[in-house]
C-alpha cells in the first residue's frame, strides 16, 4: 500500500467521504488512490476557490468536514481567500494539498512555492507529511483537528513521494473530544448581571445560531430584557417561521453603532471579542458597542454554547420561550425590483427548508431581517467578508443537502471572482437557484467612497463600474451548463423562481436592478 | 496631502503610470486620490488573478512596472498564483495592497488576514506602511526594488490610514544601478572551456533571450558547438524571421533527459541552477542535464547578459552570426485540426510583431518549434508553471504593446482559471486574439497519471473530464462582452483568424480539439 492509499484509507475510516477536488500533477497517486479505494464521492470544481468554498458550505450543511484535493503552491493560494473565510466560520474542513517531492523541493522547480507558509494564515492545523509510513497517522491527527470544537481547518501537505512509495498504513480515527462545558461560574454570573436589568446583550455566534439554543436565548431575553444579536455574517443561522428570530450587528458603521447606543455590558456566547466594523473610518469607533460597555465571557468560541444558553436560562428561572414567529402569509410582490419587493417574494415562495446563502454585499441587506417570516431554513454568509464565495458555498451546501433547494443571493461583481462554480452545479445537476442581483456596479465601494468624502471623478468612477461591457450571466451560465433567465420585473422573477423549484438541478436568474 | 496622494505622485515621479486594481472598502482613499492626482491609466479587473496576470505582461513588453491596486489579504491571495509567476519570470511590479488601519488590525475584524505573510512568498520586497508621512519614500524604495535587475516584484502594505492621514509627502525616484558587468574571468573560463570541444550547452534566461544576445549566442554556437536552451518556459523570447531561434528544455522528463544526453558542461547565462523537471517522478532524475555534467557560471541573473554574451563570442573570435531563418512561405493548413497544423496556420498568418501567449499546456507543445519562420513575434509563457495566466497575461501585454496583435494559445482548462479577463479585454477594446484548445480534458494529467503507471478508472477520468456539461466559451465571451466563434476545422479557423486580425479588439476562437 502506498502513502496515498493510506491516506484515502484513513480518511474514509474517519468518516469523511466527499473530496472537492481541482487535482494536478503533484496529486496524481492521490488520484490513481481514490480510484483503487472506492467509497469518496469526489466532485471536481475548475478553480481551487470553487473547491474551498464548497467544502466550507459542505460542512456547514452537513456537520463533519470534506477533504478537499488542491494542486501544489499556486494551487493553495487560489484556495486561501474562501479558506479564509471558512476559518472566520470556524468551519471543519480537511485539506490534502501535493507539493514537490521531498528530494525535489531543493532544485526549486518552476511549481515550488511557500506551500506551508501559506497555509497557515487560514488552518489552524498544518503538517507536512515526511514519510509515506506517516500519512495514515498524519492524516487521522488531521481530521481529529478538524472535528474539534468550533471546529477547524486543518492542511496536511504531501509532497508526491510521500504519496507514491510503499509502506503506506492506514490509521484508526482518533478521539474527539467533547465540547468542554462552559464554567459554572461564568453561567452564574451572566444571571447575575442580567437580573440587575442594565442594557445588555448576548452576542450569539456559530452553534449558538441554531434553532434550540436561540428559543433558550430568548427565554433569557423575555426574562431579562436582554437584548439578541448575531454578528454580522456567519456560519449558519437556522430562522424562519417556527423559529426565534436574530438581527445580526449592523454592517454599516454608523448603523452598528446606533444600534447599539446604550449597551452596558456585552456577553459573549462563543465569540472572542464584542463587536467590530469591517474596517476602520476615520474619526469613528473600531469597536461599535460603547467604549463604556463591560465585556462578560458566557462560553468561549471551543464551550459547549446551547448547554452555556439553556443553563443561564434555567438559572435566571426563565419561562419558556415565547411563541417564534408564525409562516407570513403574503403573495409574492409586483412591480419594479426592489430589495423589499425582493424579500416579500422570497418570504412567499421559499420551499420548506431552502438554504439560502447569502453573497448579497450592499443591495441584499435588508432581506435578511425582511424573510424572518418564511418557511424555515438556514443563512449562510461568508464569514470571512471575502467576496467570491456565494457560488461556492452554494455547491457545497447542495452537496451535503440533497433535496434541499438553495437559494443564493448573489451579487454580480462578487458573482464573477468564483463564477466557474456554476459548472460544477451542472456536472452534479444540484438544486441551486442562484439569483444575480445586477446592478452592474460594485455599489458597496461606491457608498464607502462617500463615506471617505470623496466626490467621485471619471477615474474612480470607472473602477465601480461592470457596465461596459454589461456582464450578461444567462449567456455565462449557459456556457458553462446551467440554464437561465433574465428578469425584469418582480413578476417575472415569481415565475422565474416559482419554476426552478420544480425541476432539478440548477438555474440562474440575472435580476436586473434598476 | 493625504498619504495615498503622495503614493500616487510618488508613482507617476518614478515613471508608473498604469494600474491594474480590483480596489476594496480598505483602498478607497488610494481610488479617491487616482482621481485627484491625474496621469494614472487605471485598468479594471474582475479578480485580483486577473489583476496581477496583467501587470506580469505588461512588465513584460513594456520593460517598466506597472502598479496594482489590490484588496488587504483575500484579496492579494486572489492575486498570489500570477505572482508566483510574475516572480519566476523576475517581472517588474510594484503591488499596492491595502489593509486594515494600524489601530483596527488589532481587534481582528472579519476581513484581516496575513496580508504580509502571504505577500513574503511572491515578493523580493515587502513593506508595511507605519505613518502617511512614510508613503511617498516607501514608494519610491519599492519602484527602486523592483527596477533592479534581472527585475523583481515589490508589494507595499497600506494600512488605511497611512493612506488618508495627512502628512503625505511625495518621493523622488531613487536611482536604479546599472547591471553589473559579468566577472571577465567567467568569460575567460567559459571561452577556455567550449574551446576544448567537449559537448556543452548555454542555458539562457530573461534578458538573454531577446534578439541581439540571441544572436551572439548563435556566433558562440557556430564557432564552438554549443548547444543554446531556454529554459521551458520563459518572461519572453524574440523570435520568428530573421531572428535567431532557440530551443527550450522540453517539458517531458524522458524528452528533457534524451535531449540533453551526453552534455558534458552547462553554462548558465542568468540562470542559478541547471534544469530540472517541473516535477519528479519515481525512479527519475530531477536535474535533467547529466549528473557527471559540471555546471559553470557565465552570468547571474543581476548581471548584463547580452553583454556577457557578446563578451564571450568576442573571446572566442567568433564570427557574425551565421543568417537567421528567412519567413516561410507557407499556405495555412486545412483538414483535421491538430498542432501540426496549427502551427502551420500561425505561421502562414501571423502578423509582424505579433506577441504570442503560450498556455496551451499539452496540445501546444510542438507549435513553438514549428512557428520559428513565422513572422517576427514575441512568446510569453507562465514562467512559474502555474496555469490560469494566459488570459491575463494577454491583457496585459496588449495594454503595454498598442498596435500590435496579441494572440493567446489558451488550453481550455486553464482559460476557466481566471475567464473574466476576457471582459477587461473588452472594456479596454484590447486587441487579443485568444484561441481556445478546446479538447475538454486536463489531457496533461492523464499523461501524467499514464506516468505514474495507474489505470485510470471512472473516478480518475471524472476528475479530468471537462465535458459534462462541455464547456461554451463562445458563449462565455459573449457573457463578458467579446466576440467568438466555434471553428471545428483549420479551414474555419484560418478563416475566423484572419478576420480578427482586420478588426479591432478580442475575439475568442474556439478551436475543437478532435
Amino acid at each position: 500500500m502506498n502513502g496515498a492509499e493510506s491516506l484515502v484509507h484513513t480518511l474514509l475510516a474517519c468518516g469523511i467521504d466527499t473530496c472537492f477536488a481541482n487535482p494536478g500533477t503533484s496529486e496524481m497517486h492521490f488520484v490513481a488512490a481514490l480510484d483503487r479505494v472506492p467509497g469518496m464521492r469526489c466532485v471536481l470544481g475548475l478553480f481551487e476557490g470553487v473547491v474551498t468554498g464548497a467544502a466550507d458550505g459542505y460542512a456547514r450543511m452537513a456537520e463533519k468536514p470534506a477533504a478537499t484535493l488542491l494542486h501544489c503552491g499556486p494551487g493553495l493560494a487560489n484556495g486561501l481567500a474562501n479558506l479564509h473565510n471558512g476559518r472566520r466560520a470556524s468551519t471543519m474542513m480537511v485539506n490534502c494539498v501535493g507539493d514537490q517531492a521531498t528530494h525535489h523541493r531543493p532544485l526549486d522547480a518552476p511549481l515550488t512555492a511557500d506551500t506551508e507558509g501559506w497555509a497557515r494564515g487560514v488552518s489552524g492545523w498544518v503538517r507536512s507529511c515526511a514519510r509515506a509510513e506517516d500519512v495514515g497517522r498524519d492524516a487521522a491527527a488531521a481530521v481529529q483537528a478538524a472535528f474539534i470544537a468550533p471546529g477547524g481547518i486543518s492542511t496536511l501537505i504531501l509532497p508526491s513521494d510521500t504519496c507514491w512509495n510503499p509502506g503506506g498504513m492506514p490509521a484508526a480515527p482518533l478521539p474527539v473530544p467533547a465540547r468542554p462545558q462552559a464554567d459554572p461560574h461564568a453561567i452564574a454570573e451572566a444571571a447575575r448581571l442580567l437580573r440587575r436589568g442594565e442594557p445588555s446583550m448576548l452576542l450569539l455566534t456559530t452553534d449558538a445560531l441554531r434553532a434550540g439554543p436561540l428559543a433558550d436565548a430568548h427565554r433569557i431575553a423575555a426574562a431579562t430584557g436582554a437584548r439578541l444579536y448575531a454578528p454580522t455574517s456567519n456560519r449558519r443561522i437556522e430562522r424562519g417561521a417556527g423559529r426565534h428570530p436574530i438581527d445580526r450587528v449592523p454592517y454599516a458603521i454608523d448603523l452598528a453603532t446606533q444600534a447599539l447606543a446604550g449597551i452596558r455590558h456585552v456577553i459573549l456566547v462563543g465569540a472572542l471579542s464584542p463587536p467590530v466594523g469591517f474596517f476602520a473610518y476615520p474619526g469613528k469607533p473600531g469597536v461599535v458597542t460603547p467604549s463604556d460597555a463591560t465585556v462578560h465571557v458566557l462560553a468561549r468560541p471551543e464551550q459547549d454554547l446551547a448547554g452555556a444558553l439553556a443553563a443561564l436560562a434555567d438559572a435566571l428561572d426563565a419561562p419558556a420561550a415565547p411563541p417564534a414567529p408564525h409562516r407570513a402569509q403574503v403573495e409574492p410582490a409586483g412591480g419594479p425590483v426592489t430589495a423589499d419587493a425582493l424579500a416579500r417574494s422570497l418570504t412567499a415562495l421559499l420551499p420548506e427548508q431552502a438554504i439560502i446563502i447569502d453573497e448579497s454585499v450592499s443591495f441584499g441587506r435588508s432581506i435578511f431581517g425582511a424573510t424572518a417570516q418564511a418557511a424555515p431554513h438556514d443563512w449562510l454568509a461568508l464569514a470571512g467578508g471575502a467576496i467570491g464565495e456565494g457560488i461556492p458555498l452554494a455547491t457545497g451546501a447542495a452537496v451535503a443537502s440533497p433535496g434541499r433547494r438553495v437559494v443564493t443571493l448573489q451579487a454580480d461583481g462578487s458573482a464573477m471572482y468564483t463564477i466557474q462554480g456554476l459548472w460544477t452545479q451542472a456536472r452534479e445537476n444540484l438544486d441551486v437557484t442562484t439569483i444575480i442581483l445586477a446592478n452592474r456596479k460594485y455599489a458597496i465601494l461606491l457608498g464607502e467612497l462617500a463615506n471617505v468624502g470623496a466626490n467621485p471623478g471619471r477615474t474612480a468612477l470607472d473602477m465601480m463600474d461592470l457596465s461596459r461591457p454589461d456582464l450578461d450571466f444567462v449567456k455565462i451560465a449557459a456556457g458553462m451548463g446551467v440554464a437561465g433567465a433574465r428578469a425584469e420585473t418582480m413578476e417575472q422573477f415569481n415565475d422565474l423562481f416559482a419554476q426552478t423549484l420544480s425541476r432539478r438541478g440548477p438555474f440562474v436568474i440575472e435580476l436586473a436592478i434598476p
